[in-house]
């Protein structure tokens, strides 16, 4: 992409309301726009480094069996009457008898009922990466909690405990997963089920002063409680707990028969009687993800993307105005665009604002094309994590597979 | 995907409220379930119609330098009140002071102004694949009129009116594109602006009596008006004109500055004088294209999908309980799914149950292994839309590309 030609801009100016790091980082760096409290446009970039996690999290749905679906946004008032969801205040009502999903266990059990009947038709696991709504009275820190934002949302339908307890736990290995790949580490951490049930849950956290969680993390084996829970040493190894501050980037909730209760979700076992189904729901914050990485991936100067959520592989900057230059630049793009994702700097703008906006981006590798590299076949090579640049002869850089 | 396991099933009866062919063959052959008046989940193979159709209109998008963002739902009414449109019926408005986003102008404006401060920074074009929300007083005809349904809507800016004229026609070209690679024939027609403008508007019909608009299509050329539209003959070829009933799958407005004038979107011409941007707008119904080419593709058994959005290539059907055969079936499933999208109907049903559900999904090619398989090493293959089939070795099946 040719940052010339692109919607997506950098801005030396923080906008007045940016409150917290990924809100001033993403806007600065031209992910996002603010629309409005909570709501956000994801510009170019930031659309492409939503699509790179969506697709982490796909495939690591995929492989524990989920078949991706897609519920709407527009459910009926009366699905959420049947489980005593439906004077929930975050819940947006478009009309009288519509709620806006603010989570789709009401809308996931009828769909399951329509399929299950007998223990052959169970374990069913169902996933969609779909927009929420949740009217939240203080919309902020940027993406970390939004009015309306992107969610994975998964649902498994099991005949016995033993069978939910097995999936659950692949499940939790797969989210370990997903969050390695987009660039954090993560915490698995005891917590209340709140609105979605009476059980214990696990939440998945990501350490950073920017998440609203308090945390009671164990030093020695790195388990963890919600600080309200009352808890003083780790019940796993009992070593001591130090508090901490936690983005929640994902839930995992036992529902038990919650559901299937409300919506008689029942299935005939192996001797034709009646039994409830046993459900699990588990839960990414996809756009969260976004502020998360931001939040704990950046320096002073901006932002450095892991390479696996990264908008682009590489930084290419062309300096100065001589048109040999020009025309050098066009070609390295055009060929490295053909291997990996380039975002081509190709703007009449001095070094310094260049490579100031480069750093601010954060795309993983900077390549700088300049009068040099006509003199000496070779272009500037650096990382955005790493202080030095070094020399690459452009035929090795053109032979190498990214 | 093996179909025991998946919640997309078919289904004998026929919902009571089923409106149109495309919601009774959607929704008995497991693509879709209805969950309100005009609002539908998208099952699994359904879901996978969807992410086709997707992918395509994406990349004809890209090719005409269209770059992909994403604008929030919820959108703030003040934007609405700028252009007079915050009182339009088919708007939901969760809050008081929000707007369910039915079309985007309002966002992309202040958007682009954001951006565009010269004649330099024109042209700019910027589409979404985008859930769109609209209180439909008659929401029918299946996915063909929803109250959510998702929408692809682009939008360019230009500085001067030769730029978006042409831009117009490449983009009009590109409808054209998605519309064949969808499996679809489509007709330009001439309409009213509507909503959106003053203008003239080209709408992109297919001709199915399950469509809303009345036209006039000219026998000699392929130029179509809305038949509200006062014409008499062909106005390029003088042709005679046929009335018929048409789906709209696609428009493109020419906006002028209707929007520029709401929002002050100008920009600084080459002598430095402020002028006011020229949009245009382009939009194509993702969910509708599954409707209609669910209405157009279709025989008295059932659905006929085009491969460039079936949800699979290959419908394997084993038949019989010999475990060899299942066996080599299931040998068979593995390996082409290496290759290629393969259905893998493995339930413990009769031969013509199996057979009848093939033809109600209606992936291209059915694949059957059978007792007689194991005996002549081959399987018979046989295409949705042929009468008959033949049968192929096993060791050249397993050896084609597909």
């Amino acid at each position: 992409m040719k940052l010339s030609q692109s919607l997506s801009q950098t801005s030396k100016t923080v906008a007045h309301d940016a409150d917290s790091v990924n809100a001033k980082l993403l806007t600065q760096a031209g992910f996002v726009k603010k629309e409005a409290a909570g709501v956000y446009s994801y510009l170019p970039f930031g659309r492409k480094v939503l699509a790179k996690i969506k697709q982490i999290v796909r495939e690591e749905m995929n492989a524990v069996g989920g078949e991706e679906i897609l519920m709407p946004a527009l459910t009926p008032l009366e699905n959420w009457k049947k489980t005593g969801r439906d004077k929930v205040d975050i819940a947006f009502h478009p009309t009288e008898k519509t709620v806006l999903g603010w989570s789709h266990e009401e809308i996931v059990t009828p769909l399951a009922k329509t399929r299950v009947k007998s223990y052959r038709d169970l374990p069913l696991c169902v996933y969609q990466i779909q927009t929420k709504f949740r009217n939240e009275p203080r919309a902020k820190s940027g993406l970390m909690r939004g009015r309306e934002f992107l969610m994975k949302d998964m649902y498994s339908f099991h005949a016995t405990k033993e069978d939910f307890e097995q999936y659950y736990e692949r499940v939790k290995a797969a989210y370990f997963k997903v969050f390695e790949r987009v660039g954090l580490k993560s915490f698995l951490v005891k917590a209340g089920g709140g609105e979605f049930t009476e059980n214990i849950s696990h939440e998945f956290q990501v350490l950073t002063e920017a998440g609203e969680d308090r945390l009671k993390i164990c030093e020695k084996c790195g388990l963890g409680w919600n600080a309200e829970m009352e808890i003083a040493k780790c019940e796993k190894c009992g070593g001591e707990l130090i508090e901490k501050k936690g983005a929640e980037v994902g839930n995992i909730f036992d529902l038990g028969t919650k559901y299937s209760d409300a919506f008689k979700l029942n299935f005939a076992d192996e001797k034709g009687a009646q039994r409830k189904v046993l459900m699990g729901c588990y839960g990414i914050g996809v756009s969260r993800l976004v502020a998360t990485i931001a939040e704990t991936c950046h320096d002073e100067k901006g932002l450095i993307w892991p390479e696996s959520v990264s908008p682009f592989q590489i930084h290419l900057i062309v300096l100065g105005d001589d048109k040999k230059v020009l025309t050098e630049a066009e070609k390295v793009y055009e060929e490295l665009s053909t291997k990996t994702e380039v975002l081509f700097d190709n703007r009449d703008l001095p070094a310094g604002v260049k490579f100031a906006d480069a750093d601010l981006i954060g795309i993983p590798l900077r390549l700088v094309v300049s009068p040099k590299t006509l003199a000496t076949d070779s272009v500037e090579i650096k990382k955005r994590s790493a202080e030095t640049s070094e020399l690459v002869s452009l035929k090795n850089l053109l032979a190498k597979t990214f």
